[in-house]
């Protein structure tokens, strides 16, 4: 066992699983029930070819309400000529319909023997005795018609949609509702389906505690056994949730041995990697066999996979049905890294291809999409890299912009509109460069993308709120106020949230939207005014209460970086008051959020930061008010005008939104909506 | 109540059903229920905005195992002269840190105060109390490290996944698995999502008869409840099959009524036209209000929406939790057509927009890819025309080839990849028209199709079955084997069966390769011999023998239509045996398959029919051997050479293949793979 983990590549990994996986006997379908072709067999997967039992129509069918007649009886028919044919119930002669000639039918009713075309019944003029019109519409005693039909015409043949014998559904299908009713039109009630294959998730960890718990620093919640049991319902596996587990090798043994007894698959969560507390590849080499202990992708790479024996072996699909059990000496498992975005990972990579095996369907693919990505990416030229990225389309070129890389953020799943996977070799990317996305999502959706950038706002999460019932998806990247205008200057958003104070004029925005976006003409609205101050510890301990008690030699603070709003705010306050930056302690430690400056003073890794009352709140602190400030939208006309933003302003002018804006702490929504500038 | 519908356009169906639901207070979300936050909570749709109550971490956090250290004291580390730290496993001053200087920490445990970064293990040298190399790497004297630190690396701080108070997750969205994390992350263990609606699917028709019974002529299998259950179940709803009721005006009546106290929405299937016995309009008439009757929509034109009385409220969700119930006094009524494709497509027409808002979602999106038509499409110019396609990339082309358009046919949904919807006063299209079609599958799933077209023989249909395996899907369409040599000239498909004899040489396809496919060049290979011979029913009543009876005055032939493959055989047969075809009775009425020549004597319309053995045996005909002949499959050297077609060589030469081949009456596989023609 080493303190080090000696990566292989993804390949290579998969490789050796599958090889012993085969060797064992367990690389295809495990497991065949059959089950009531009912809507539960949604989802499913066949696991027998449907060949038709039998035909649909298995007989000729009438395809309307009508007249069943023989074709050749109507060719003389004309619009100036019509004909007259007689009509009886039940006819005379039923082989050959002599001395009838027609007869109505319903829709779907079998054709009369002798008959070979069907007349609509608004086609013709139904007459009495007397050879006048009649309202016994379906009882006339003959009828009259004015135009011929051919043979078969308003019929549906024996077989049209199904002839006895042939393919109506493959084996691996995954079964969709027009599926099931295909299956039953040939003739089945029941169907075979590989079984639900069986994954026990054990979340071990001494440091963990169930989702809900009160928490306490060191401790974390489990919520990985969450995401992992409904990824493996996704993929058409029944997950089981095993209790929490402390780091203790015997404890984790037995788990592992019990879950081996009933189960297909086993998911160790964390303890993977090579630390003091990390059982996993111990426990796995006790109970069975470790192939492989670290592979090169990012983030994940401390995987284990390996088998452990079964003790006992399980003889029927979890619903109770008699199933086809062939006796299987060993099962897989695997060691899953504790992070979150490596544990959801590492189930698409590994779990995801064992369970398509096992019931029998093709590994799923998601749909690829070319984009441009936003910014410069660096990547370890030995693993596969998988970055998250979230995907709109800016004009005419779809981008892809990276979230956060930390194998901790799983919000940046949350908000992942797809993978970028850089392969072994590939040094990173440069911005601009031409990637493929596997998208989260349909193209159409990322069609209604609208993308914010600049500075952050609590408002713009209001925004996203209610854009989202107005069929938008409203993503926001926080680069400060100037970073957004560049960003628009290169068309990669649709606007920019900016609260850049010109320290010349006072103005807002405008001098530096002249500035960073030379020639390109905007709209210009504001969104609200609000508060910026200092953002302290409840109670205010350090009693910093002005701009001139930073200057304090025991006062930490920790500022904006360079570009953000607030930064140019406080530089022009420190200017005008006649501070020195370098008389603050703390002047050149940034943060590139209100709430991460917020944070950061809770932590107490800082004694204040200037930031908007909102984050305060939000974090429960206190807050010192210093100035009043404007906050605006720039939007490019180009995308001002468009169908995309429409639902932008709308929601802006509606009263729950504004509503909604008021219970913010420290925002002034009077001027929100008002036009500051539009330019031709 | 009138005989003919008036078909009103589908927007303006769409808008008086959305303002009835409006008036009586049911458009959005129904009801909602506070559930436990796991697996089953995957696919439900929050009804309220989730913002995090806690950051995640809520400390800062060892991103490592390692050491903590102030990353001030490494400033001076370098490579040649490195620096050593003295360690302590607890600190004299917790908060300043002072008289130690680094301490081990796992990866997730809180960073001391007086720490502001990690240096990773393997990143340093562990030393014992003489300053020698120890091995006791998490528990040395002192740590020797060869490169300074900045602040804050390998530290997650607190809030680099989520801050308090952010928005994590929107109402109204479709929850994945990464939310159910996220939503854990953010502090809660309970979510609130919109209730499932109860949706009644009451299906009605004296005809019809419970999957899986013995059929009858004019019996006909109800199976649109199967289907419409699994659709409402897919959109999110909760189905209930109602029992089959008779065209009953009383019974249907009463069980709308029952329907009507404990449902949110009603599908009455079928009886919704304006038949004899089509009562949904009356009933609905009767027991509420009738909103619309018919919609210009083809398939699917007599829909009808409705409203009907609740009799009693119900108070809670079926899931049992307490819910927010509001008093509604009506619920919505819809007459679902009886043909299953109309009836399918009502319900994502009608069903899905009414459900997306009950649950407070946004209606389903369905990706759209450009592509042309493959042929002549007529159209009504007054409907809205759903089209049933697959859709396959033929060279660089991806094309849409319309399926059967009869509304009974539910395979033509099956095989669908997608639907083309021309509106209103479109009148058509021509072949290699641009067309839009709304995808049922992935767009990577769509390289994979294999576009077969031509003769039609059963291998085919194995094909497809042991192909599916090889992650491809072959399509085939049954167009004669010289229709598929002139698409294959239209580079419309990727390969086509053919077994077109020629009368001057006696060889089979290359003469009609060089006619119909001139200067493109192909691979041929042989799939199989085969019998041809005369379908007839059990026992042969009428003794047709050879091919002289067919002039027999009292038998009745069906023939394949011209170009088709059968059909050149039987004329140069007819013509070395002098028969001419004017002799013969029916030799006019032309089928398509074989298997369509089956059914035409099966039902009686004929008393035989030339074709294979193995179309006979499907519908359990005996059949009367005359010759034998070559089926190939003519393969364009373009696609012989790619890699979508490489499964196919690899499973004609397959042993489980070709024994399921054998299993087939009549076949001759002995040839099976023979390479008859590669051309350069």
């Amino acid at each position: 066992m080493s303190l080090y983990l000696n990566d292989i590549p993804l390949p290579e990994a998969q490789t050796r699983l599958e090889s012993a996986l085969k060797s064992v006997g367990i690389w295809g379908v495990l497991r065949v029930e059959t089950i009531r072709l009912d809507e539960n067999a949604l989802g499913r997967v066949s696991a027998e070819t449907i060949w038709a039992k039998i035909s649909s129509p298995h007989y000729h069918a009438s395809a309307m309400d009508g007249f069943a007649v023989r074709a050749e009886d109507t060719n003389s028919a004309q619009p100036a000529s019509p004909i007259v044919i007689s009509v009886a119930v039940e006819p005379r002669d039923p082989k050959t319909g002599l001395s009838i000639k027609a007869k109505y039918i319903d829709t779907g009713d079998p054709l009369p023997i002798w008959a070979n075309a069907v007349i609509p019944i608004e086609n013709i003029e139904s007459l009495d005795h007397n050879g006048a019109i009649t309202r016994e519409i379906r009882r006339p005693e003959s009828i009259r018609i004015r135009a011929a039909v051919t043979p078969w015409s308003h019929v549906r043949p024996l077989g049209e949609d199904i002839i006895a014998t042939q393919l109506v559904i493959p084996t691996g299908q995954i079964l969709r509702p027009v599926d099931l009713g295909a299956i039953a039109a040939s003739g089945y009630d029941q169907i075979k389906v590989a079984c639900k294959p069986r994954v026990a998730i054990i979340p071990t960890g001494t440091e963990l505690v169930p989702i809900g718990s009160k928490l306490e620093a060191g401790g974390i919640l489990e919520y990985n056994s969450l995401v992992i049991a409904a990824q493996i319902k996704a993929m058409g596996g029944e997950p089981t949730r095993f209790p929490i587990i402390k780091d203790d090798f015997d404890l984790i043994c037995q788990s592992v041995e019990d879950a081996a007894r009933n189960y297909d698959l086993i998911l160790l969560n964390a303890g993977s990697s090579a630390g003091a507390d990390d059982y996993s590849a111990k426990v796995i080499d006790e109970l069975g066999t470790l192939l492989v202990h670290g592979v090169a992708v990012r983030p994940g790479h401390p995987v284990i996979l390996g088998l452990v024996e079964r003790k006992k072996l399980q003889t029927r699909c979890s619903s109770g049905n008699a199933v086809n059990e062939i006796l299987k000496p060993a099962i897989p498992i695997i060691g899953v890294p504790g992070f979150p975005v490596s544990a959801a990972l590492t189930i698409e990579i590994f779990a995801e291809p064992i369970l398509a095996k096992w019931l029998g369907r093709q590994v799923k693919y998601l749909q690829t999409e070319t984009a441009q990505i936003t910014r410069k990416i660096t990547s370890p030229s030995g693993d596969e890299d998988y970055i998250r990225v979230v995907v709109g389309k800016v004009g005419d070129r779809m981008l892809a912009a990276p979230l956060a890389r930390g194998a901790g953020v799983i919000t940046s799943l949350v908000q992942a509109d797809g993978l970028v996977v850089l392969h072994p070799g590939t040094q990173g990317l440069e911005a601009g460069d031409e990637v493929t996305v596997k998208l989260y999502r349909s193209k159409s959706e990322l069609e209604h993308t609208i993308f914010c950038i600049g500075s952050h706002d609590l408002i713009l999460d209001l925004l996203a709120e209610f854009l989202s019932k107005h069929d938008r998806r409203f993503i926001s990247a926080n680069v400060g106020s100037q970073g957004g205008l560049v960003a628009l200057n290169r068309r990669e958003a649709h606007l920019a949230g900016s609260h850049l104070l010109d320290p010349q004029t006072g103005e807002y925005n405008i001098p530096y939207i002249r500035k960073y976006m030379p020639g390109i003409p905007v709209m210009l609205i504001a969104l609200a005014k609000r508060e910026q101050g200092l953002m302290v510890l409840r109670g205010n301990p350090k009693r910093v209460e002005t701009l001139q008690d930073l200057s304090r030699s025991d006062v930490e603070f920790v500022n904006r970086q360079r570009g953000a709003g607030t930064r140019v705010l406080l530089d022009y306050y420190l200017q005008s008051s006649g501070i020195s930056p370098e008389s603050i302690r703390g002047y050149n430690q940034e943060e590139y959020t209100h709430l991460n400056i917020a944070a950061a003073v809770l932590s107490g890794r800082a004694d204040c930061g200037l930031g908007i009352a909102a984050a305060a709140q939000a974090l429960d602190l206190d807050f010192v008010p210093l100035f009043q400030e404007r906050y605006d939208l720039v939007i490019p006309k180009e995308f001002s005008d468009g169908e995309l933003l429409a639902p932008l302003f709308k929601v802006i002018k509606q009263r729950d939104f504004r509503e909604a804006v008021t219970t913010l702490k420290g925002y002034d929504i009077s001027i929100s909506g008002n036009l500051i500038l539009e330019e031709p």
